[in-house]
């Protein structure tokens, strides 16, 4: 179960909603639940005006919903292969966005081998937001075993799939508030409107991480996650950080260089796989990523406490402040 | 796949979402879908101002999302266990609000052995709709079968549960556009509020029912899906129509006891179930129904033409006019 909203919500939603769950919900501590032994489930709403711009193009929002139901899962080790759609659409959509929305999931039901099983679509009576509400379904990628958040101990590694940032960096485009050169925009735009889900590193993550989960609210934020529920601490080296060219470059123009990877590794919305590994699964870990191209980068260790927090560390070993680790997804 | 909206819209989403679906999901021409040999699925989408006022107690939105999901699947003799929830919050929601929310699933996870498995739920930027969305899943009662809407023939006989036309008279009870005795108001306004599936009736129709669906847009236009889905006329016998002591109550006051019984057989949000029998499983059908509590009426028989249509007759065998067959929801 996830929650966006002030980071009070999240204790409300779990001091009513969390008796409620059955044996599959794991009490709701995760962002997947099992419906059997073999299927698992996850939801993400996307409302516009808070995940995406209403304006935005309709076959953009319909693969973003669908990429960032399919980055919980393959988080996971799961194998995606079918949804459910809710839609509320407002008095004012017309055919041409439902026929660009079907064409965007049309293209990613390619990318990813989904299919749609069903659903539900409404017209509201008066304007307000359109709403996404995805359902997705998937099968264990190694048969009677997934990845949850808590499974990590003292002394593993953490890595993180991909680039780390670019995203944040992407919707400040998007907003006006970031000027680069032409391809370095093109580039952290795309990272923030169409996220990869990095689905070809199920397999690995499956059989060889210990805990896991994706990056959506920010990398610290997230790692705090996988932190409280596996009961360690995290230690992130900055300097670690994986940055893509226009991140680094971004970075470059920047007065404080850590004020500049605290944004980076707060701002959300990467899709980016967030996992700990054992130390003696590590060298195949590194190894079977490899094979599947997916770049993966060790940014960190799990401690023994102080449990639940992340450090976040600069090179020289001195703590780098973080006021806050991550955002529960844009207002514009 | 289910849509709430102008008719026209019906085709706009069959356009360009049909093509998209997976095997499990049938074409979209259900309202359920299957996840698995085991597992089925359905999903319904509940907007306040369309299907809900917003100022209704929070338990009884929750309730009513849930059992509007539950109708879906019980009818085609499907066992709910879990269910999934999305919500789309207003800024205004409070905890009070939630809490509401939550107790009201709590009661009918009680009532209907299902439970939370998880979920997102997200406060909207700007104050729109609340929004419920809502996917259940269920296990077949008889193992490896489901009953869909296609399957009905030429001489089966058409069965409803329960009482037609309540729902619509208590949502007049809600609008004040209809004042009768207290007792009755109550009755009507319960069952416009908290929709009763006939989780009891699901292996019977699994085991005896040749097609079935629940009656959720109006009987008549409920009837006419299952007719179009099965190639197949159905004759309804108006004088037949189940009618609670409340509706007869109503329905003595009207000037023309015709027009009262269309109204009541295209008000919708009953929330029954209607199902096709073959005359050789009529006789267990009925014993078995019996065994349940439920009462079923026979109210039609399956003709071989007109193919896909609904005719509404009278006792003296007249033809009533049905202008419109039913409502995709009201919109207060």
């Amino acid at each position: 179960m996830s929650v966006d909203g002030p980071s009070d919500e999240f204790g409300l939603i779990a001091k009513y909603f969390a008796p409620l769950a059955g044996k599959g919900g794991r009490g709701l501590k995760d962002d997947v639940a099992h419906l059997n032994n073999d299927i698992v489930t996850s939801k993400d709403v996307l409302v516009s005006g808070v995940h995406f711009f209403p304006e935005d193009p309709p076959d953009l929002i319909a693969r973003k919903a669908l990429r960032v139901n399919i980055s919980d899962i393959v988080a996971k080790g799961v194998d995606p292969y079918a949804y459910m759609l809710g839609l509320v659409l407002t008095p004012e959509t017309d055919e041409r966005w439902v026929a660009g929305f079907a064409k965007g999931l049309a293209q990613d039901q390619e990318v990813f081998g989904v299919s749609l099983l069903g659903g539900d679509t409404t017209k509201q009576a008066a304007k307000g937001p359109i709403v996404v509400s995805l359902t997705i379904f998937g099968k264990k990628a190694v048969p009677g075993h997934i990845v949850h958040r808590d499974g990590a101990m003292p002394g593993d590694n953490i890595f993180v799939s991909g680039t780390i940032g670019d995203a944040s960096l992407g919707l400040s485009v998007a907003s006006g508030d970031l000027s680069m050169n032409q391809a370095d925009m093109q580039y952290l735009l795309g990272r923030y409107r169409i996220p990869e889900p990095k689905h070809a590193l199920a397999t690995v993550v499956a059989a060889k991480a210990s805990a896991a989960l994706d990056v959506s609210d920010g990398l610290i934020a997230d790692a705090g996650h996988l932190a409280k529920a596996s009961g360690v601490g995290i230690a992130l080296d900055a300097s670690s950080l994986p940055l893509s060219d226009a991140a680094q470059s971004w970075c470059a123009e920047q007065i404080e260089m850590q004020d500049a990877l605290v944004r980076l590794a707060t701002g959300g919305d990467d899709y980016e796989i967030l996992c700990a590994v054992k130390p003696s699964d590590t060298p195949e870990f590194i190894e079977r990523a490899q094979l599947t191209n997916v770049a993966v980068t060790k940014i960190g260790t799990c401690t023994d406490k102080p449990a639940g927090r992340v450090k976040f560390m600069s090179s020289d070993g001195s703590l780098i402040k973080v006021v806050r680790a991550g955002y529960n997804h844009f207002r514009p």
